[in-house]
């Protein structure tokens, strides 16, 4: 697992190749084209450190060579730019009635997007897996048809992942205590690239953050809304985890005493009643009958249909209290609302951002948006796929083949 | 200010020569005596480039040589240790009711640690900025004094502070958008050291992350239990802040609709539940007053007073409530209760250890530990020398005198 550490440079100095590997692959992607020496004058590098480094990332296809400067005092220099198209990054979502899995290249192209059904509830872990496996297989297949180099796979899960990457609960899969890692990396019989696995919400805020609309935002939250409600939490730039990996678990936090009965067995739970049970008024649906339920709903809403709207405007007042929580608390640029909320939207964001006007001592709401995700439903293993060039991005380079 | 991200390198490599003369500083405040070559081979930086930094560190008087290594393969090598010495950092609180100034050497050390009265609302911000240029003065005069260069101020404030250092509202001390920073250098007729303004938890959560029990743990919340309470959120090493600074606003996070009414209009507010005013069951004391009171309720509970010990604990489990929303959201591993807390912890801690239980859904309330602060109501100013010590840490040095 990487550990985050916002010091200048890691405090053991023990990965400093991989750290500088890293800031030379990043000079390249943002300053591209340019020479060695611009790569030594602005990083503090020595030029015998720079070449050496950069004839590391030239072996393993990240950078590549591409003529002459022109315009230049002195010695012309041989320029370097980004390459990095044959590979590929995986993320693979696993919810209750699907697994959907998804490959990007370096940049971030979509290569290919799948979704297979699932029965996540009736199955165990090592099914699970075995299904995963088959999906994963078929994704790495296409590549070496490619000729693309897997560098990494990242699994999403809707539960609790602590930073040993073993799922503890996860609930709507009847999942405890689950080496997910461990099973998939047997299943896949030492696929050859790191495989991770983590929370849902955490890999969706990952996508928003490197692919949505708002990337590159330093303070971003994103809210799941799917049959659960989980938050992933972005600050200073980086997914903030917690110290055992457990943050983010909105969904339980009690907005009402007197509140609507939840699943977990207290009452007025953010999920409870603001979660796609309280728009759908029944908390027990499959995911096949909330799609659609939802579509019902969004075209009542659409008539003009006293009772949807009075329904959507209850939940949007809620969801702006949870949301005022965590504008108060965290005080982000932007909550991003995904899954079930981007269809009701429309009807949600202005509740919401009433009563987070309201509610945030902060002037202005604290500057906080709420939006909803234009990344749809694969937020989350894109974000797994995101999670891959985050791993390359901190110096974790693929191997040379 | 300084904004803080966790890229392995500034993304615009600007102050590459402040990050590397504080990787040396680090290095050498870590491994001392360590030599020239022990940092250039354990950085990654060339020898010319690191002697060039231990130059410019001993002419700071930061770092200083100690002889030569003995037990070394080779030419014997001059042996560097952290000077600092000839430092202070300065830490200021405004509360209510007192100022207090603490300044600190650059490892920690204690030189003193002053207080005064204050009427703090009934003076203006050109007043008040006056008394604490007065104080700050007396300060800088013992420093001159000993010879000690002040390295910076940072003055607490119970308010919300934007990143741009305005105290947008401090509603205890009646102030709106003063311009703290400005008054106050101004005050100081150019001071010749930065001045910095914060949010008093914010720094009270620097003083735990420095010099408290808990230092150096990633992952820490601070709770100020003063009249409002305001959070100090420490996450993976650093403090949050959110987008515009506004982060950890707890005390109006609303726990029940019904609860007491809140000194902001609103009702079950956190601080007006589980703040000192829910505890001495007045809302309007003012702080002497609530000196008195508290001493007494600390006196009737260990007396085993059946109405003080079920105020206590109403308080705990709503405080309790409060922690669970923390521990839910961003899992932390220690929260630590400041201020009017500390004395009534006995009381609070396990009502609030068995809420944490109750509500947090990770198993074992994600890890998340609850303690009492040991370092007083000196924790603000505390960490006002403290973030101007986090800022040589940083890169920006002391200017040579």
């Amino acid at each position: 697992m990487i550990t985050s550490t916002s010091d200048p440079q890691p405090a053991d100095f023990a990965d400093v190749r991989a750290t500088n590997l890293a800031v030379v692959l990043r000079f390249v992607r943002e300053h591209a084209p340019c020479s060695r020496a611009d790569i030594a004058a602005s990083t503090g590098l020595n030029k015998a450190t720079v070449s050496s480094l950069v004839a590391d990332l030239i072996d393993r296809r990240l950078v590549r060579e591409t003529g002459l400067t022109e315009n230049r005092v002195g010695r012309p220099a041989t320029m370097l730019v980004l390459d990095g198209s044959p590979y590929a990054a995986i993320g693979v979502e696993i919810n209750v009635d699907y697994v959907t899995a998804v490959a990007v290249d370096l940049s971030g192209e979509r290569l290919l997007s799948w979704r297979r059904s699932f029965q996540g509830p009736d199955v165990t872990v090592p099914q699970a897996m075995a299904v995963v496996a088959g999906l994963v297989r078929r994704v790495t297949t296409r590549m070496a048809r490619e000729e693309r180099q897997v560098l990494g796979l990242t699994v999403a899960v809707p539960g609790l992942v602590g930073t040993d990457g073993v799922v503890r609960v996860a609930p709507n899969l009847g999942w405890r205590d689950a080496d997910l890692c461990g099973d998939l990396a047997k299943a896949l019989r030492d696929p050859g690239f790191p495989v991770q696995v983590d929370n849902d919400a955490n890999l969706a805020a990952l996508a928003e953050h490197r692919f949505g609309p708002w990337a590159g935002t330093a303070d971003l939250v994103y809210l799941t809304g799917g049959i659960g409600v989980g938050a992933g939490v972005i600050l200073d730039g980086r997914l903030r985890r917690g110290g055992r990996g457990y943050g983010g678990e909105i969904g339980h936090i009690q907005l009402d005493p007197l509140g609507a009965e939840c699943r977990c067995g207290r009452r007025g739970c953010l999920e409870a009643v603001a979660g796609i049970g309280a728009v759908l008024e029944h908390a027990a649906l499959s995911p096949a009958e909330v799609e659609v339920a939802l579509e019902e709903t969004v075209r009542l809403a659409r008539t003009g249909d006293a009772h949807t709207l009075a329904v959507l405007a209850g939940v949007g007042r809620d969801l702006g209290r949870g949301v005022s929580m965590i504008a108060n608390l965290l005080n982000p640029e932007v909550v991003v609302l995904g899954g079930y909320y981007v269809p009701l939207a429309p009807w949600l964001l202005p509740e919401i951002e009433a009563e987070a006007r309201g509610r945030v001592i902060a002037p202005d709401a604290g500057g906080c948006r709420v939006v909803a995700s234009a990344l749809g439903y694969g937020a989350a293993a894109l974000g797994g796929a995101a999670r891959v060039l985050d791993l390359v991005d901190s110096g974790r380079l693929p191997r040379i083949s």
